[in-house]
C-alpha cells in the first residue's frame, strides 16, 4: 500500500520535535536583539563592551583605568579589534567561559552598580565575530607580576553555549599602551607597560563610519562622563578607491586614520569614583515567587533569620514583627513554609514601615565631574548639573544626574531659531548612542516644558537651540528595553526623576536667561538714555537760560534719576 | 592585626563570583522583555501566547481549531486564564518542558512558518504568573480517544530553567466548548466536545482595561486573520465599587462581563489554510560561522554530498561546480575541511547562482480571505487586497499583504479631514498590538505617499480619513526587535516588500476614489442641464413659435447633445 502523501503528525510525532534550544543559538538567531543588526552597528557594539568590561574590572580592582582601543581594517568588510585594559586581569580559567558563553558573569547576581550587569555582551561579541569571520577569539591576560601572561584562543559551541579552547600558552606579554605627546601647558606622556591587564582581539564583519552612532563618538562620550579614564584609540583603514583625489577636510582625517596614528583622551581627574557596595535585595522590590524561591533556598535555619539576613532593611525586630503579622512561626524552617505563608509574609513584608534600600551601591558622576565633561567636551556660556537624591523603583535603588550646557544665550530669541539640542544618554556610566526613541530618557526631556525656561519647544519634541542635554541614570540593575543596551524602558518613577533634574537644570538655565536678557534690557535703555538726555539737558538750558555749568549738573542728575526710576545701578 | 576595610579584589577574587546565569533567571529579572511589564501587558502577552500555541498546535495537526478563552477576576489585580483548544493534545512527557522551561520546543529549528518560533512565550506566561502568584501552571491533556488525559501541575525551579511537577493524574477530562446561539440566518452551533486537545490554566497578577490593546482587540483581529478559528471568550470581573450606579453602554458592558457571558466568533471558512512546508537553509542566508557548525556536524561523510543535503537548492552538480570552485576535494570529510576552506566554499556559495528558496514554507492568508475577514470587520464602501511574490532576506523566504478598507470615499475632501487610519499589523497570522512605533509595518506605512493615491497625509505620518490598512508579514523567521514579538525589525527587504503591496492596494484606492470623483462631478452637471434645460427649450418655443411636441423633441435632443458632449452614457 502506498504511504498517503504528508500525513498530519499526531502528538506522538509533535513530541518527537520539541528539543532544547541553547541560549547561544537563540542569540545566533537573533542577534539584531544584541545590537549586531548592521555590520556598522556591530563594530560599535563590539569595542562598547569590551571598553565596558575593561572599566567594570580596573574600577572594582581599585586601578585607574588605561585603555586602548585598537580598530584594524582588513578588508573591505573586515575588522579586528583589539582592547587592552591595565585592569586585574582575568584567572587562566575563567577566560574561555567569559569570552565564549553566553549568560556567565559575577555581575547578574550582584545588587551593585555596574556597567556590564547581563553576562552576554562581550561573549555576544565574540560569537558574532566567529559567525561572520569563523575566526576565534584571542584574549591575552595578566593578573600579577609574578605570574606568566596567558593566551589563550576560544571559540564558542553554540549548539551547547560552551567554550571551546583552540590554543593556550603561557607568555611573557604585557599591556603596553603609546606615549602621548605634550599637551597645551602639559607633560608628555610616557609610553606605559602596566604588570597586569587583559587584552581582548575580536575579528568581525563590520563597517566604519565617522559621526553620529560611531565609535568615535562612543570614546568621545565614555571620556566624558569618566574623566578618571586614560584613552587611546587607533583606527586604521584600508585606502579607499579614488583616495588619492582627496583634498578636504574629512579627506585628511581618513589619511591620519589609514595612516593609523593613535589618538587619546587624558585623565581630568586621578582619582577613582567611590566604589559601589553591593546590597541584599529589598523587600518592596520582591516579587512572590522570588520570596518563595529564596526562601526555599536560603542559608538561614530559620524563617526570622532568613527574613533578617537575606534582606536589605530587616532588622531582627522587624522579622518578628513580619512573622507575627503574618502568623507564622518565626523558629519555623524557611523551606517547610507553606504557600498560604508565604503569601502572608510577603503581604506582611509589604505593609511593615522599612527603611528605603541603602544607596551606596550607587556611583553618581556629581555635579561638579559633570559641568568639568561639559566643559571639556560643548563650548558653551553656561554650564549646570544637578544630581538627584537616589530613588527606588521596585525596590531597586537609582539615581538621576542631568546637565546642561548652552551657548551664545543672550536672549531667547537668539536660542529660538535653530537645532533640537543635543542629548546625550548615559545609563551607569555608558553612552546609550542608538534607540533613543525608545528611551525613558528621551521621553523625560521632551516632556518637559521647555517654554518655562525661556527656549524654544515643537510639542512633544525637544528644546532648539545651542544646548546639550546631559541625562546620566545610575543603578543596581538598569530596566534595559533589550539586550543590546541601547535604551531605558519607562518606568514612571525613573521618568519622573529624570523631569526632576532636568527642571532643576531649566530653572538655573531660566534665571541665567532672564539675566542676560535683563541686560541686555537695561544696555538698551541706557543707550536710549545716553542718546536723549544730551537734547533733553539743551532744552532745559535755553528755557532757564543756564549755563555750561548748571547744564552738566541737570544732565547728571537727570541720570541719576532716569538710572534709578528702571532700577539699575544708582 | 585588624583586616583592612574592603580591600579591592584581586583577579582571584573575582574569578570566585564568576558563576553561570540561567536563561530563566535572566528573563525573571528582564520580563519586560517578554511583555511582561505591566499588569495589563502582562495579561494581554500570556493570553496571546496561549492562543498562538493552540492554533499551531491545531493546524500543524490538521484540525480545524476551536478555542475558548476564559478570564476570571479572582481578586482586584489578579486573573486566572484559561485557555483550551480541540488540538492534538501533547503527550505527558513533554507537559512540564512545554510550560517550564525557557528555549524548549519544536519550532526555533525549523524553517517553516509558524506563529510561535522561540520555545519562550508560554513557559514564560507561566512563569510569570509563578513570579507573581506564587501558583503553578494547571495542564489537561488528551491526545486520543482511547487514552486518558493528563491534569500536571508544575512550576518552574528558575535557578536551574526546569520543571517542577507538583501534581501529574489521569482523569476523564475532555475540551468542552459552549453552545452558540443562532446567528442572523444561521443556525445555532451546538456545544462541541472534543476527544483530544488541551487547556491551561495560569494565574497571574493583571489588570483588565477594554479598548486599544485589550484582549479583546486581540481576539478579535485574530479571528480576522484567522477566518477558520472558531473562538469564545468570556471575561468575569468583579463587581467595581458603585457598580450600582451604572447606565451608560460601555456599563451595560461591564456588567455582562461581571455576569461572565460567553461571546464567539464564528468560523467564515471551514478549511484550514494550506499547511507550510519545512525548507532546509538556503546558503545565501547562511554566514560562515554557521557554514563551518554546520559541516562539523552534519551526517553526511562527503563535503559534497554535505552541501547537496544539508542545503535548500543546492544540488548534486551545483554542490560539484561549489567544490570546484573553492578548491576543495568534494569527497573530503566535512569534520576535517580547514578555515581556509570553510572561508573558499562559503565565497563560492554566495557566487553560484541558486534557486531562490522554495516558497511554500509559508501559507499566506490570501486576497480574498483578507478583504472577506475585512468585511467581518469594517463597515466600509471598498475593500481591497494584495498578496505580494514570495521574496527573501537574508535567505530567508517572507511574504508581504496589504488590505485596505475605506469608508465614505464620496470624494477625496471627505476623507481628508479626520483621525488618522487605523493600522492593523499582522506577523505570522497574529496581531501586533504593542510597540507599533518601532515596527517595520509602520515605517512602510508612513513612507508610502498616499497623497498620490487621493488622501491626506500629514509628513512622515499615517494617511487621514475613515480608512483601516492591514499588513500581514509572513516568514519562516519573523526578525521581531523583542522577545515579546511586539514589532517587526527594519530589514530593508521587507520595508520594501510592504511598500509595494500598500502602493498596488493604493492605486486601486485611488482609481475608486477617482471614480467615484467622476461620477459625482456628473451627477452635478447633469444636475444643471435638468435645471436649465426646460427654460432653454421654452425659450426656443417662444422665438421659433413650437408647439408642445416640437417643443418636448427639441428638449430630448438638447439633452442627448449635452449628455454626449461630456462623454455620459448615449
Amino acid at each position: 500500500m502506498p504511504k498517503p502523501a504528508a500525513p498530519h503528525p499526531t502528538a506522538e510525532d509533535l513530541a518527537r520535535r520539541q528539543r532544547e534550544i541553547s541560549v547561544s543559538e537563540f542569540f545566533l538567531k537573533n542577534r539584531h536583539l544584541l545590537g549586531f543588526d548592521s555590520p556598522r552597528r556591530a563594530l560599535l557594539t563590539a569595542v562598547k563592551e569590551a571598553v565596558d568590561n575593561a572599566l567594570d574590572a580596573c574600577e572594582e580592582a581599585g586601578v585607574l583605568p588605561e585603555i586602548a582601543v585598537e580598530i584594524v581594517q582588513t578588508a573591505p568588510d573586515r575588522f579586528e579589534i583589539t582592547v587592552t585594559d591595565n585592569g586585574p586581569g582575568i584567572v587562566r580559567a575563567q577566560i574561555p567561559k567569559i569570552f565564549a558563553k553566553l549568560l556567565y558573569g559575577s555581575k547578574f547576581h550582584r545588587l551593585r552598580m555596574s556597567r556590564g550587569q547581563q553576562g552576554i555582551g562581550i561573549s555576544a561579541a565574540a560569537m558574532y565575530g566567529q559567525l561572520t569571520t569563523g575566526r576565534p577569539a584571542l584574549i591575552r591576560s595578566r593578573t600579577a607580576k609574578a605570574r606568566a601572561a596567558h593566551e589563550i584562543e576560544v571559540t564558542m559551541d553554540t549548539r551547547a553555549n560552551k567554550p571551546v579552547i583552540l590554543q593556550d600558552r603561557e607568555t611573557e606579554w604585557r599591556p603596553e599602551f603609546p606615549a602621548a605627546p605634550a599637551a597645551e601647558g602639559g607633560s608628555p606622556e610616557p609610553p606605559a607597560v602596566s604588570e597586569h591587564g587583559t587584552a581582548v582581539t575580536i575579528a568581525l564583519e563590520g563597517a566604519y563610519a565617522r559621526g553620529r552612532l560611531s565609535v568615535d563618538e562612543y570614546l568621545q562620550q565614555c571620556a566624558i562622563v569618566n574623566p578618571h579614564l586614560r584613552l587611546h584609540y587607533r583606527l586604521a583603514l584600508l585606502p579607499k578607491k579614488g583616495e588619492a583625489d582627496a583634498g578636504s577636510e574629512a579627506d585628511a582625517a581618513t589619511a591620519a586614520d589609514a595612516a593609523g596614528e593613535w589618538r587619546r583622551w587624558r585623565r581630568a581627574v586621578e582619582e577613582l569614583p567611590a566604589a559601589p557596595i553591593e546590597i541584599k535585595p529589598h523587600p518592596h522590590g520582591v516579587e512572590l515567587g522570588v520570596l518563595i524561591q529564596m526562601l526555599k533556598h536560603t542559608s538561614a535555619r530559620t524563617v526570622r533569620s532568613a527574613l533578617a539576613q537575606d534582606f536589605s532593611r530587616v532588622s531582627d525586630r522587624i522579622a518578628l514583627e513580619v512573622c507575627a503579622r503574618a502568623g507564622v512561626d518565626p523558629k519555623a524552617s524557611p523551606a517547610r513554609v507553606a504557600h498560604r505563608e508565604s503569601e502572608a509574609i510577603f503581604k506582611a513584608l509589604n505593609e511593615v514601615k522599612l527603611m528605603r534600600p541603602p544607596t551606596d551601591c550607587l556611583s553618581p558622576i556629581g555635579e561638579e565631574r559633570i559641568v568639568a565633561g561639559l566643559r571639556k567636551e560643548v563650548e558653551a556660556d553656561f554650564y549646570t548639573a544637578a544630581t538627584r537624591e537616589p530613588a527606588v523603583y521596585r525596590g531597586r535603588p537609582f539615581q538621576v544626574e542631568a546637565g546642561l550646557a548652552c551657548a551664545r544665550p543672550g536672549a531667547a530669541e537668539d536660542i529660538a531659531a535653530d537645532e533640537p539640542a543635543r542629548l546625550l544618554r548615559f545609563a551607569n556610566r555608558v553612552p546609550l548612542l542608538y534607540a533613543a526613541g525608545a528611551c525613558a530618557i528621551t521621553r523625560a526631556v521632551t516632556s518637559v516644558n521647555w517654554k518655562a525656561y525661556g527656549l524654544t519647544q515643537p510639542k512633544g519634541a525637544l528644546p532648539l537651540g545651542p544646548l546639550v542635554i546631559l541625562v546620566h541614570v545610575a543603578s543596581v540593575w538598569v530596566p534595559f528595553t533589550s539586550e543590546s543596551k541601547d535604551a531605558i524602558a519607562h518606568y514612571d518613577e525613573i521618568v519622573r526623576e529624570i523631569v526632576f533634574a532636568l527642571q532643576e537644570c531649566g530653572r538655573r538655565l531660566a534665571l541665567f536667561l532672564h539675566r542676560r536678557h535683563r541686560e541686555a534690557d537695561a544696555a538698551r535703555k541706557r543707550g536710549h538714555i545716553e542718546k536723549y538726555l544730551p537734547h533733553l539737558a539743551g532744552g532745559l538750558r535755553a528755557i532757564l537760560n543756564l549755563d555750561d555749568r548748571e547744564e552738566e549738573k541737570v544732565r547728571r542728575k537727570l541720570v541719576e534719576l532716569l538710572e534709578r526710576s528702571r532700577g539699575g545701578p544708582a
